[in-house]
């Protein structure tokens, strides 16, 4: 029952692009995991191209992402940060996820937001792993909602989660 | 005094559309129940057809919801998903519900927000009735609300609730 | 030193449009309380009509005023609701009262929130009759916003309130 | 550095436009005190005028303003309100606050939110002084910001305080 | 892959224009150290001029921020504030940011939020480097972000701070 998107392709090239915006504030290269992981998708530089831009802080990423799908013809963007452990950066991270949203809304542009927090692990090696599965997890999401939703539509209701493993589907037995 | 909707029908089919979004982060498939409710409502297939898609989490609901409006002509949405336990779950929840009014707001459209959240219960046979029960209730209530508003005006103030049993009115004897 | 508002009169018959919108999730009939009050409003029928709208629960009460003023043409919207005594009741109110904040925005027209907690006492009794004054304060209110400016005008810095006694002006004595 | 505004000026009087609008809910006349200090700028009635009006409560504000810009052409507005001391009035504050900063991003022109918190003094003549000093503070600022920029310049970063006595700059001696 | 903003240059000079709005609620002169830094940054005065305004408190930075992109053809503004030490500042911080990332939304333009917290630290030394130096960090990051965005790029995921000492990136050895 799902509907094919309209993919906005450049006029010269038919080729569609795909945007990911990080931040100088996050203490993992997460806009190089995303770009890793969309390199290995089919059709990498041939049917999607991907454009990349780091911004300093969580709070800057939704105008740069919004400026990516208006100024840069992007289809989709994979935006990527790391709240901090303070309360202050909970409310931080909240204003910056509120603005994401809004652009989405703005943009009629799906904007996946990946956000690690500092405290989701003590020990820094899981952190890593969350950071760079993360990141990958949700930019190979964003090559499935342009390019193959019956990927996510098979999975729906089964506790599909990104960085760490998945929860599953309710266990009723 | 309630007033007759205009409803968008498709001008080559006479046709009105619901659209049903739903996520792979819910451990339910919220989804399957809503379109099987909407498969028993009068009409299907011939006075509404229902279109679908599933998105990764909660937040990415309110984007596909209005895209579901705006570019497939939907006259009004079920947007389902299952908010987390933990506390930052509750914020990311909070930032989904926002953009979910928003996009109603922005499209002059309802998008009826189905969330149950993952510590109603903590039996998961109860749990799982739940998704079942408001998923369905509120697919109904999409229905009436575009097909036969009498139905939600005689059950003003009455208590009713989805998913649980029904409040109901006030006891003042 | 106030304005006169312009109101919207149907082209057809001069008339001035109130909505109300309610929800089958109260425990009370709110709408039925605001419409009496209207009814016993000066003009009733003829300066002024009342429409109405149930919808499932608050969250669905910004669009639906929002639909009453941009399709119906109402010139106020009187939006009552009941929150639950839950936490996430608490999150639902807030996004609720953010929606009906952004439809007024967006309309340029001005919406009352009539909201009654559940938990605002114990007593079923006086429970009720803080729904019932409310409601009716308030459709008095948008009647008097309407129609006769002045009646707020004179109370400004009252301590009026709507549903229980006034608190009255600071006493500084 | 600064720039010049671009006041609107009436084409028939060539008069400039200060809206105040505030509660019949505070427990203080707030939108008299804002009054009498506008009435003590030079120009009033000459080179500005105050249209002023009263609305049930804080939530009520934000239209109102807005309403006061676009239909009345105001260049800036002063919102008087007075949050009560329980939990609910604190989250009721936040929305009307944030309806007050969408207003002004809505029409590009500042409204000066004017907000007394019912608890911040005990003591009732101090807070009718802290009422009273704050609008008139805050109706001084909209003066300057309209026709003397300067002056806010001059004090920047200088720990400016309305009703209550100025912090002052940060001693680091 | 990052790609060239479009500067906006004003037509008759060729130069482009960066905004700082500060404030007279913070106790420490944050636009004058903002200033500062970008008269020190290559082009000062040729390729880029400086604008300033000084708005009473923080809530009032968005709206003027907004008016120096959308008025005075601002590329860029550094918003700087002050958010108080009591809960409801920390609320009012919020609501300013709130405002800030609408206003960069509405314009599709960069406003760096700049806020000291004034509990960041009891030693009024550090707490006035921790003004002097994010404040200047980000006037920096500004005219990194119009002239020089591979300075920013090259820090991706670098844990870089302002006002105190960088994070670093992830330490997993």
């Amino acid at each position: 029952m799902s509907k094919k998107k309209k993919l906005k392709k450049s006029e010269s090239t038919g080729v569609v692009t795909i945007g990911v915006v990080d931040t100088m504030f996050a203490r993992y290269d997460m806009g190089a995991a995303a770009r890793k992981e969309l390199a290995d998708c089919p059709g990498y530089g041939t049917k999607f191209r991907v454009i990349a831009e780091t911004v300093p802080g969580f709070k800057d990423l939704a105008v740069a992402a919004k400026n990516m799908i208006e100024r840069d013809g992007a289809s989709i963007v994979v935006a990527l940060g790391m709240p901090g452990s303070a309360p202050i950066d909970k409310q931080c991270a909240h204003e910056a996820s509120q603005g994401i949203m809004q652009a989405q809304l703005m943009t009629s542009t799906p904007i996946l937001e990946v956000f690690v927090h500092e405290d989701e692990s003590d020990d820094p090696e899981i952190l890593a792993s969350v950071f760079e599965n993360r990141s990958r997890d949700h930019a190979r999401n964003a090559y499935w909602m342009l390019f193959d939703p019956d990927q996510l539509a098979r999975r729906a209701g089964q506790g599909v989660r990104q960085g760490f493993a998945n929860a599953g589907p309710l266990d009723t037995n």
